[in-house]
């Protein structure tokens, strides 16, 4: 029995203060609903990714619930970091692959913005190691700053080439009115902006946001009862990397990343090169050519060129984020799973507009939790 | 295919102050590693019940992941407030039934004396409405309280009912060396201790904690080959009731208590008379009392009867909470729902000593997540 996707929505990216956590679940639902033509009484149970330790209110699946009109169907969060609502997904896929469910909606809601920014770092550093990292100072953009480090001080990569994947984002970024940012940069922009992390710029970095994006999720025989165009999710991988840096042999690679995409190769019987499309986690840019390099897509140390040159452009040999990535349409960390995935439906429906890779077949989504300790990777198909 | 229950471990509740979260889930993986006969390596996935807004160390699931030994398998959290590792273990049955895995770990972790009582009071009132309810006093003793007043003005149910429940739970958690109180109490001590949030006292409610408890969940075949005596999940159900108490019609009875266990009786086809022992969520005394009637042990109204009468202690009608419950076990939210799931397979197995139960074959858990948004009804047989 396979598993589609039959209705997605998603909700406008950034600062989100004009609504409360109900009101911004409620955007991309009512839109997912409609795009699915089912009933919202179709839906038998949620699976809400998010990470409530940036909400004022915490549990936040009973009031969505409630606001959404879905009592008394079941609920709960799932949260992986910031690749809460990929496992989400995952969630609602064994669900209804068990047969205890028919239709499942699976909702990535996230509020981070409530908070300053200064708390928002900390809150994030909190999901690396408090006892022995993050008491030397191991934010977020440190952990990727090392990275970056590695794979510079290994392959050569550079601070342009890094630019390089926050340029395209952000051009990408221009075309999707529900990205954050929609304004192109340039190289010289990217590496003229200050430091954060050395050697990580501003402009290598995703920006905190607050956000939504919604999936219905159905079984075989109900979507293709409502749906001429389901996405069927084809592979489904989820692995994990030692959380210590101390721990990991190599600071250059995501060893879930590497897992978890095997994982989802093998099931889908598909290589990369396969890929039409791809969503990857540039939660930094560094991040971005790594996945280039864990997914597959190019070889180990090449990375840092396959963005130089443009192979990720649609057009190249692997259109990736042409949505504007975490980088340009913001990361509101339980939303940002949906999103990726949003994206690859639309481009699989051909519904992309000025950014579809044309005759998408397969698509693919890599969604990473904090520093790479987890990873899931689904393929997706027309 | 069936889903069992094939090694089971419990760590001591009450202040845990001598260990780490990580350290603290080690203690019942262990004990459940070695009750099964299974290898670490034989774990194909982990799923974490708890929740993350107690805890210093966030995104728990990478950390005690590694401690455990278990990566590169996948691994996430899941959130219901109290019924955290209730889904947890609902999740694992669908992961496991849909076929993606065999062999899952689910496991209830929870730290939350880290905080000084006036924090843990603040963070889980911020389960219950912050917008509307919150402001107005809305901490959980005050729900549950309301729960108590309006079963007592619609049925009579009187303070020393309440205390009935507390007396019974107390008498079993002196047997129980792994609760946090080990203490009888009496009916005039409970009636004399002093108001929380009237007309509930001190005894009425159950402690906030810190603890663990793991279950190893098995496919059939899996299960068969490591175990003589696995015990297998016949019944699932789960639902939410309305999050405001605005939007409730009643208040001295919670709707998704009744819809999910009218789904996991109507699974397992069987009655509530035919359940020989069960864990129901008693965070406050008037919860038992509620779970008794929601679950169909006795007529609506009669729960505080019931109670006084001895009906649900060892050789009553139904024996419930006969391992201290929440009352005596203290309440670290994340492990309950586990911890209930370790007292039932104890039963069934015949191994729970001086709270047995001659003959247990049909056990069930109660787990309820908020003040009643979420529960979670859990079927299991010999």
């Amino acid at each position: 029995m396979k598993v589609g996707i039959i209705g997605i929505g998603h909700s406008k990216f950034g600062r989100r203060d004009d609504v409360t956590v109900q009101e911004l679940a409620y955007e991309p639902f009512v839109e997912a609903l409609n795009d699915s033509g089912i009933q919202r009484q179709d839906i038998n149970a949620t699976i809400i990714g998010g990470s409530p330790v940036y909400m004022t209110q915490r549990s936040i699946s009973g009031p969505v619930t409630e606001y959404l009109g879905l009592n008394p169907q079941p609920v709960w969060l799932t949260e992986a970091a910031c690749s809460s609502s990929a496992v989400a997904l995952r969630t609602a896929y064994a669900l209804i692959k068990a047969g205890m469910h028919e239709i499942v909606l699976v909702l990535g809601v996230q509020k981070m913005l409530e908070n300053p920014t200064s708390e928002i770092l900390k809150i994030m550093g909190r999901s690396g190691d408090v006892q022995w990292e993050a008491p030397y100072g191991t934010t977020f953009a440190n952990y990727y700053a090392m990275y970056a480090t590695s794979h510079m001080a290994k392959y050569g990569t550079t601070s342009e080439q890094l630019a390089a994947v926050a340029v395209k984002n952000h051009h990408y970024g221009a075309l999707n009115p529900l990205a954050m940012f929609q304004k192109e940069i340039t190289i010289q922009k990217a590496l003229e902006s200050r430091i954060i992390a050395s050697p990580l710029h501003l402009f290598d970095c995703c920006a905190n946001a607050d956000g939504s994006a919604a999936l219905i999720v159905a079984n075989e025989e109900k979507a293709k009862q409502f749906s001429d165009t389901p996405i069927w999710v084809s592979g489904l991988g989820a692995a994990t990397a030692p959380f210590s840096l101390l721990t990991r042999p190599e600071l250059s690679t995501l060893s879930s990343a590497v897992e978890a995409s095997r994982i989802a190769y093998t099931q889908a019987k598909v290589e990369p090169s396969n890929i039409d499309v791809a969503e990857v986690h540039d939660c930094f840019t560094i991040a971005e050519i790594m996945a280039y390099e864990d997914l597959g897509f190019t070889e180990r140390g090449k990375g840092g060129k396959f963005a130089e040159e443009g192979e990720t452009y649609v057009g190249g040999t692997i259109p990736v984020n042409v949505d504007g990535g975490l980088k340009a349409k913001g990361h509101p960390v339980g939303a940002t799973g949906c999103s990726q995935v949003y994206g690859i439906v639309k481009q699989l429906r051909g519904e992309a507009g000025k950014s579809q890779v044309d005759g998408a077949e397969i698509g693919l989504t890599h969604n990473v939790g904090g520093h790479g300790q987890y990873c899931v990777v689904h393929l997706f198909t027309r």
